[in-house]
């Protein structure tokens, strides 16, 4: 009642109520729609630059269905499959050279995150071929990128609709996305590659998926837009909420859920980003190794306390939980514990009070001491 | 129950769920839209063709704001202001010519249903300069078209979102959307405009707007992602659904509301179409002159009770009836009584058996009998 009172209060002040929505990428979402859609694929360019990982693409099908929809349409690919787990900036640079002297035109990004966000990058480092990899983190500068294609095959990111494009910077010891944003012309998501995936990357990518959900909502930049696509996204993601912490058994229309829920968690953070515990997130994966989703997963609790309102109520309630206590011990079911060591608490708060991005994103003003609580109250 | 079985035994058949997302436009929703995003609005081209009718865009002053926009920017502009309600195939002809001549490379439509969908037939034939106006009608040939912005002054249509260009069809007696699927590069909804609307025209489209979502749900086309867009609009939809039948005043955020809430209504209508009370509601505008959110509204007591399912309980429920007679006495009241004379009946009848577009996205099967109950129904 005093946050809607504050609504109007703000709009009589004359203040503008900004709506804005951007989802430029064409989705295809259903079993076999690399081959039945490969003719529009092909069309984006002659000659493809498929980006993955050393494993998953190949034992999951996905590169195969690829390399096949571009043979049979008659165009060109070469592959990189070197992307690591949070790929560094000179992975990029090593794949954006290929992509060049072979003559590639476009890129298709396949995997989960890591390869996704990489193929972003790529394709705008390959438009600017004379630049060197301090272009990803320049700003004011053109974006201008060779068309993407994103094929995910986990539940989390969203990468296959969001702009963003989060590497690993080592100098700084975290992760960052890029400067620049990078539609997907794009993307291709197949639940039956799902399948082949551990649990644990499930668990860990439909976290990822929630996370991007609740810091989407409990955003400043939030719109009656973006928490439609939030709405719609718990919705589905309620839906398999109790595989993840196996109180039932996975069946075969979860993995369309699962891959719905997270491709629409992507289309909410691309209109408002992320918020805290994404930001946590980072130091957390580059220290300890800790997967994203996992690592984002296990400040959701303390996110949800900290915001404390009526909003974070609502949410609890959209995803069928009634106290945060019963949330707090579902996270801990499905994730597992974390440690965090105090030097890596300090160092992630401190890294969080400079940036500046993330904290404006937060609805409420946090100061150390409002870190320090989110962080306990998720972890001890 | 039996429509959620249904479901699960059509996937175990193994038919594959298809779930698709396609919706390119910017849209920025928000006072002053126009001269806040200018620039962007004058960087599509070298010189604008301005599309509108004779009157509205003049007196709410969105044809003012947008000549300044493209003033300030340096971009040039010609206007054609002849479109008429439910324009004909020789008006956009016109409209091209006058385009062409004048080296306009985009189009920017300003108004209601009628200048936005005229902007994109308009802008498809400027590409086509060689051909004649059975081109928008054809199928299979070449969809490019000029760049298109559209500046809503309504709030029923959702025509800034949607790649639909309906044009009156004389040799038919009816309406029709061209073979071409049009999408608008970018949308700026002011609901400052819609301020200088009168209260039928208010009334009028925003009931256009609650048929989008109701024959958008109530498709066979419907899936997760387009049946989120109809909550979403819905929700907003049902904040202002006492103004329309006066059961309370109007305020400053309802005129923000009334536009979200239509261009969901797009969105969703993008993804599935429409169905049987627009494949009707054309044979009534064209003879009668009933204005099309009119139109289409005195039809959806009738296509609600003719699906009387769960689904249209749960879409009542969404917009706060307990019953389709409350539904149908509350459509009276903000419509008013239409008279459908006999032959006029029988050869909207004829005309929609034929439809069979609009026939296909209709979930459940309709004979001549099943049609003459809508509109019994609905009128008598
Ligand atoms: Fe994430
Ligand atoms: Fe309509």
């Amino acid at each position: 009642m005093l946050i809607w009172l504050w609504g109007i209060y703000q709009t009589k002040k004359g203040q503008v109520r900004k709506m804005f929505f951007y989802m430029p990428t064409k989705v295809y979402s259903e079993e076999q729609c690399v081959k039945r859609h490969g003719s529009e694929l092909a069309a984006l360019g002659e000659k493809a630059l498929l980006v993955t990982g050393r494993h998953s693409a190949r034992s999951n099908g996905s590169l195969k269905d690829v390399e096949e929809a571009l043979e049979s349409n008659g165009t060109g690919y070469i592959l990189f499959d070197e992307i690591e787990e949070n790929p560094s900036m000179e992975t990029i640079m090593r794949a954006r050279d290929l992509g060049i002297v072979q003559g590639a035109d476009f890129v298709v990004g396949i995997g989960g995150g890591s390869p996704m966000d990489a193929a972003k990058a790529i394709a705008l480092m390959m438009r600017h071929p004379d630049q060197d990899m301090d272009y990803l983190y320049q700003k004011g500068v053109d974006s201008s990128a060779c068309p993407v294609v994103e094929i995910p095959t986990t539940c989390g990111t969203g990468s296959e609709v969001t702009p963003y494009a989060i590497l690993t910077i080592h100098a700084k010891r975290t992760k960052s996305s890029i400067s620049h944003k990078i539609y997907p012309s794009l993307a291709l998501a197949d639940p039956g590659y799902l399948k082949f995936a551990p649990e644990s990357v499930l668990q860990s990518t439909a976290i990822d998926a929630l996370g991007h959900f609740l810091e989407s909502y409990l955003n400043s930049n939030a719109t009656d837009y973006s928490r439609m696509l939030v709405r719609g996204g718990m919705r589905i993601w309620s839906k398999f909420r109790d595989v993840l912490d196996r109180k039932r058994e996975l069946i075969e229309e979860d993995y369309q859920e699962m891959l719905n829920a997270a491709t629409l968690g992507g289309m909410a953070i691309t209109h408002t980003g992320t918020s805290l515990p994404h930001g946590l997130s980072y130091y957390v994966t580059y220290e300890e190794k800790v997967a994203h989703g996992k690592a984002v997963g296990i400040f959701l609790p303390g996110y949800l306390k900290a915001a404390d309102s009526q909003t974070s109520r609502e949410l609890l309630e959209l995803i069928g939980f009634q106290e945060i206590e019963e949330f707090r011990a579902y996270i801990g079911r499905v994730l597992g514990e974390v440690m965090m060591p105090e030097e890596l608490r300090a160092q992630a708060v401190r890294g969080l009070l400079e940036n500046a991005e993330k904290l404006k994103n937060c609805p409420f003003s946090v100061d150390e001491r409002a870190l320090r609580e989110i962080i306990e109250y998720s972890l001890d």
